[in-house]
């Protein structure tokens, strides 16, 4: 399993400096990733034969974000048996309500494994596609360890720093 | 265009019982019409062929009824440049506010026309597809006035009734 | 039909920068459109007065905009038996759902087609019209299909250049 | 101000056991009513009508009933400028928060003094009509006084019954 | 009744800003006013005294005005048996759903007369309480008539000015 | 402090079998405790008299429940020093979204501990009075480390019937 | 990894009835699986031993359900770093968006792979805890497509049966 | 007890900002408190380890602030019997309901004592701990029962200012 990979799809270049989070947490972690512009409505026919491409050169889970009535998600579920992630992202003026209750409310069958609206759920897709491949990828948990750690001396060096400036 | 026609697609048939209203406005409207069970995730093919073939068999507009995320007037509506109808059905326990945001919060270019959740909507439906085939189709437009006539009639009559039984 | 048109209204001169968003895509697509300010509440008779004139002048679709306890779309549809496309607009600190539900929770009868709230629907409604009219008019199909190809183009375009910037 | 009377319309005779409760507090406190039913979208010209006749005939305050896009008392409202009172009905899936906020967002200068959704609401709307007329008729403000006492009595006889079973 | 005014209370001097509204809409109809700021909360016997006091002076409407959990047109119902008309106010995060509905949910027997959140609701507080003031008071009818046909006007002149610029 | 109680104010008679819930945990735990039923709105002078009173006679907590627009806790909180408890019911349409925001959105200076909707609140409330109280009180600080216990055990007995079953 | 199994943690015994979906298509898939009733808050040592240990024994996914205030899929998230599925329940008046928001919005390093609300999120958590275990095995992942089939040719005979209905 | 001392935790330090309202109430009230930032999942043991010494050194009360899936209070809750006080906190785009709703929802028998979102909340935080300990400290109710006098103050101050602004 080597080869596999995550392929991230976003349906606007608008959605990108929200979804960098994604990328940044793939590059951190070593996990190969491909980038896909493309639109559940626009482009259902490229968004169609990019999903079942990928799967076939090794894409083992997808992270999909969209705004509003956020489908793209659920299209790129109904096209592949590959885990897909949802990020729902805050476009619009109900801030997110709408593309998480379109990203997670799906029928029976057809799963969308949702994070949180906006950039802590972009961070939290890559970090969740990180952990499903790292079930076959033994150096991978390992790092996702590490990072985690770093993550909690992280919070423990800031109460720290905090307990110096009271103290001072 | 004699032989337009209105596709009326939902997901299941655990929705038919709420859609029968719109089939009964359809048909006292002497509307044609088309059912077609088929869901945007499970059955993504058949879905997006019948509203292909359907689009070149004349039809005129198409209603699609869903709950949860409800993405099938959303689907529908990518595959066609046909008027199409989402009705939000109020499945599950999130009462329908999962679909109708699902169906209503569509992307710049894909509209989909919606309508309220639930029973009223499904009627509703039928209302409105009907008032866009009325406007290629003289007869209809009459047989929509004379519905409307009626539904009006019916609120003065309750009324008439109401005032008798409390002069009663 | 060649006279065909739209009439767009809205409550207040404050809705038109959103609203602008709708005339472009008519005018982008060739569509005659009237815009009229009036109110459901403020101007009830000139907003009746207005609907039934426009009705009788050819308008072959309405586009109401407003915001808050969002009457305008409900109040034409009132008034005319043609398809009646409502906006729900952002205006107040309850962010367009107060306006959403007002619009699309019509009561069975009289039919509001209801688009995505603020900038997404100010455009979907130009784009729903265009469909209805073009039942009618196969020049305008014909530019609706363009316009679509166009778009979705730009979104292949988006991620080639995504693409470029990546490999480069 | 002898004949002052109040309306209560409501959209449909389904709104009418809800609507009871309002019926029951104007009789009980004396005022002299009338009720009509009447829609805001079916029959927006009977319910002008209405309203201007009632107005002139001397009817001092509205109240007005409706479910879903609740738009009949702000087009009470848009017709007279006597005060028009609202009550959200419960009607649908969304469970009255489409018609909370279809009644209560009106714009500046069309307001309707909304009560509670429902039940509570139908009593009250009652209530707050008879604090309106009271300014003009002291005999009605010693019945309002004397209601509001009976109120307060019995919820003291209810806590004075609970003592009771506490201590028996 | 010609010493009749409207009491006018707000929890704090932040909601000035929003409720200048108010006081200039009773202002421009020569309502005379009161403002008070005391909290249902922080200040209950002085908002008790106070509405006491305001009542025995000849006070007909009390409007109060709160964020939050928006108590203060409740307890200000509570003692008194004039119309109360709350308005919400979008104080913190919750933008307003929260005073919305601590203000409109009134148990049965002691109704608050709501007007909608914000500037909107500050401008028909004051609309409202002149509609009720007015019903003893021929000369205000007028005024607020003319105030009315001055709003309708304005909206008929913006639109003037668009066909104008539209036509230029 | 061996003579402080709890006292537990509702509204009204209709939400003591929800109450119920506090009661037993209360007597469970062996804590004194006053049951009242008044109204923030109803009966507010009793209100205030109550919980002046109450607090002379030495209650150390308040537990205040209320649905719809529940001001009772935020009453009972303007009124003493003492901690004071809210338990939103969900009465009414809305199902204690209203009650939920109405108690727990307090201003600043003026604290309401507010606990779960409902049944699962009414218990909450019951617990955490307990917890106050037994920051002065070993005794009863014991016997809620000893309910904590037995609610684990209870778990942690489901779970292991549960595994018997499965294996069976 | 022919030993990978799928942990199914719920709160209470009541989950088990909505949960029993989850276990049935782990089953109906093949799926090792083991079930645990354990608590976030009444039984927090349980849980993070019980995750512990089965993390060491081979579980490869976690699937953790939980109303109200639902923490439990956090709580096992905060434990390991295998991928962890949250089921939001419906319990309580506020219908599951208390639990999907309290399992949906988990902050940036500790994802919850968040399902539907109740019955499709506990068949979906099923479906996708499958999904990610076939990545490492390719007999299950022959299984899923299935199983995936067979949904979509039941909707297509759910079709063919309305078809032959309607012309019947 | 003149040990007793707060703790007020927090998730991050992202949350001082809002935090510090708490802080300089306590200081203001003269309660020694600490502060410590840990995380209910970044850093589980952290935080139970810290709730659980700090408990035997004589905390009596925990305010716990955390904002999006905020479990922090409810992880401190579960791991002390001592009162807990939850701080919704309105990080994020859906602005504080789903802190809110993750903070209060707590099951039966482990409550959270929760106020309001954002800056009020962190604000009646510290008033509601200082109640809590001012039932073991005559001392501290005094000085509590005199800021309150000079909240009261406070609004009655600006009242008089603003009379004497008006009178100018």
């Amino acid at each position: 399993m080597s080869t596999a990979f995550v392929a991230v799809l976003m349906g606007s270049d608008s959605d990108l400096p929200v979804m960098r989070a994604t990328l940044e947490v793939l590059g951190s972690l070593g996990i190969p990733y491909e980038v896909k512009i493309t639109s559940a409505h626009r482009t259902p026919e490229v968004t169609h034969d990019y999903v079942k491409d990928a799967d076939d050169r090794g894409c083992n889970a997808f992270i999909a974000a969209a705004g509003l009535a956020a489908h793209l998600a659920g299209a790129v579920a109904a096209a592949t048996l590959k885990p897909v992630i949802g990020v729902p992202l805050d476009a619009g003026p109900l801030k997110g309500m709408d593309s998480l209750l379109s990203t997670v409310q799906m029928p029976g069958g057809i799963p969308v494994a949702t994070v949180a609206v906006g950039k802590a759920g972009a961070k939290n897709a890559a970090y969740l596609a990180a952990q499903i491949l790292a079930l076959g990828d033994e150096a991978l948990a390992v790092r996702i360890r590490e990072e985690r750690q770093a993550n909690a001396q992280s919070v423990i060096n800031k109460d720290a720093k905090l307990q110096a400036d009271l103290a001072g």
